[in-house]
């Protein structure tokens, strides 16, 4: 039976929060032809019976794909799966494509929530804001000796070029800083804008603060080492929203604790599977050196939640949703995944 | 005996800060014809014997310059005041008149320092970021529900595009924000970007978020009052970084707890002194409604530290002591008072 013919079409969608319904909602309302259905729940063997019927699944979780999974859906008639995230390395890729499945991912939601995080982290750290707040709280209103440090009078070094860098210079623009910047692959605005310097090693030399933007590929791992960090001006400020293994964090601590270093943003960590996005207050907590870090006046540690806006959740939803109807009517969205 | 003649200059410095110090020591090493003293402690009548032999006196503080700390510094032969700070109203001026002083004060250092911890501030309510922070320090690493908003997708109302309300457009606009503007007096850069709206109830009916850079000004007394808000957007942002009696803060409050008013961040109040620049820890907070405010989520309280730069405060020092050398050589520097 076919479904074209019925004109009837259904889309499951699994561990839907709280901030996507009125995004799935919205959807729903411009797609009156699709029937959309949704879990809490995360897609599982034993869940995947909730699909029942449905012409594809949309999903979002750190929880592995498994063969199980995919052939629990395999065997309801679905071959369809959308996800509203970026990473695909926790699917049986082997086994999604024994069962043919068509899979799409959302590689590009909101540059901007996470270059508009970076360079909030940067300026709250320039100005001290967390021993400020720390006073405030404390009905310390003094202002001296909590004296911050203006944007513009920065040379801010952007390691990474793409989307998300791109944007980040916007901001560091707007606010008057003066932006170098290095990639691999120049893009052609920036080089005509003459910030590239040629070298990571210029761009050390040269930055009082340096915010990264590449990919955690193999070449890019512990990019900024110790070795890296005594290339930099002593009292350098560090951001990282991009990928935690971009940094070896023992030197970053080490750094810090010499004054090298003399702040530090982090929204990624090495070792944060497992660790952020959880609730461990009140319980033992397993990772000291983050807890020290978050500890620290000079630095700010967020759990990888650059990502988290009204816009992006909203994007990550509609493209995805977009992507499971594209599916359904037999055509190849443009983020369908090639594996 | 001519101090010209000599060619030896004193200038004598009251109540510098350690921050202080770097500017006054570099402006001493550029300016080696000058002798320059100073202390920590503030000009009083019994602290103007300090200044004996100098050929002016450099000045900041809350405390008044009355008739009796005047006196004692004209009988001393001191009749050239250079203030670090913009204000005048706590100068005796009828008696500096008597005494024939001349002042100068510096009204604009560094209009980016304010801009900047603006919209730093609106960034950080629109990002939850005390709400994330609060977390994070208690070891809850779950980024639901604290979702964000993203500075871009927000329409910002700026009220007065003087000095410091065009240093937060360019910074808005960065960000890549939709902004309207409104101002009393139009300025020709801002008008030729379309960026001004007729009224500021137009300004109120469109803006998600609206911030204030005019001055103090009777007719701007509780601009922003009950009759103001109720024209506002449900769950407005509000900033205030210009003046304290721009706004009814009851009526501001009442704003927050019905949920109009969505996030508010406060550098200034109406009745701050005498609370801010003062440490109230361990002690009875004088001012219950500023202690809730400090405690809600959603509102972020700075004690008048918009201000408090590295940049703005080597401004102040270097523009005031230039503008002493200057009234020592007969001239008048561009910052004068008239009075
Ligand atoms: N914290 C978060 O919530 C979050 C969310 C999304 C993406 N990210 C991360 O942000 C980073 C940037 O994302 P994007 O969308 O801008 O990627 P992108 O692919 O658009 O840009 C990456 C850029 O890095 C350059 N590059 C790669 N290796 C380099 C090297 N060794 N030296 C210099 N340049 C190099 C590439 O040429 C490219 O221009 C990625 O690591 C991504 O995983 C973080
Ligand atoms: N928080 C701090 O640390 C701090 C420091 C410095 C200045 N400030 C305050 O910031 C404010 C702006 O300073 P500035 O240097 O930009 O001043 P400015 O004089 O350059 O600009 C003020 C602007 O407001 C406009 N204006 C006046 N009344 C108006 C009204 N009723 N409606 C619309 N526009 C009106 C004027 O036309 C002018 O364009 C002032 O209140 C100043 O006291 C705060």
């Amino acid at each position: 039976m076919g479904i074209m013919e019925e004109n009837i079409m259904k889309i499951f969608a699994y561990g839907i929060r709280e901030d996507e319904q009125p995004a799935l909602k919205e959807w729903e309302g411009n797609n009156p032809e699709v029937d959309v259905e949704f879990t809490d729940q995360l897609l599982t063997p034993e869940t995947a019976a909730l699909a029942k019927g449905a012409d594809a699944v949309n999903v979002y979780q750190q929880l592995d794909y498994t063969r199980e999974t995919l052939s629990a859906l395999h065997e309801l008639g679905i071959n369809k799966m959308s996800l509203r995230n970026v990473g695909i390395d926790n699917i049986d890729l082997p086994a999604a494509r024994e069962f043919d499945f068509s899979i799409s991912n959302v590689p590009v939601y909101s540059p901007n929530a996470i270059a508009e995080h970076s360079m909030i982290q940067l300026s709250r750290l320039l100005r001290r804001a967390k021993a400020l707040d720390k006073k405030i709280a404390n009905h310390d209103l003094r202002w001296a000796p909590t004296i911050g440090r203006e944007m513009r009078m920065q040379t801010v070094g952007i390691i990474g070029t793409g989307h998300i860098g791109r944007v980040a210079i916007k901001i560091l623009q707007g606010f008057g800083a003066k932006v170098i910047a290095y990639d691999k692959f120049q893009n052609d605005d920036i080089k005509a804008q003459g910030l590239y310097v040629d070298t990571l090693d210029e761009l050390y030399a040269q930055a009082d603060a340096i915010s990264l933007y590449v990919p955690g590929v193999a070449e890019n791992h512990h990019m900024i080492d110790a070795d890296a960090i005594s290339k930099m001006k002593d009292g350098v400020v560090l951001v990282n929203v991009a990928r935690g293994n971009l940094m070896d964090i023992d030197a970053v601590i080490d750094g810090l604790n010499s004054g090298k270093i003399s702040d530090f943003a982090m929204d990624v960590y090495e070792d944060e599977v497992g660790l952020f996005n959880e609730d461990w207050s009140g319980k033992e907590f397993p990772d000291p050196k983050i807890a020290d870090l978050i500890d620290r006046e000079n630095v700010l540690v967020t759990p990888h939640t650059a990502f988290y806006t009204t816009k992006a959740v909203y994007e990550m939803v509609t493209q995805s949703m977009d992507a499971s109807l594209a599916f359904i009517k037999g055509e190849t969205p443009a983020i369908a995944v090639e594996y």
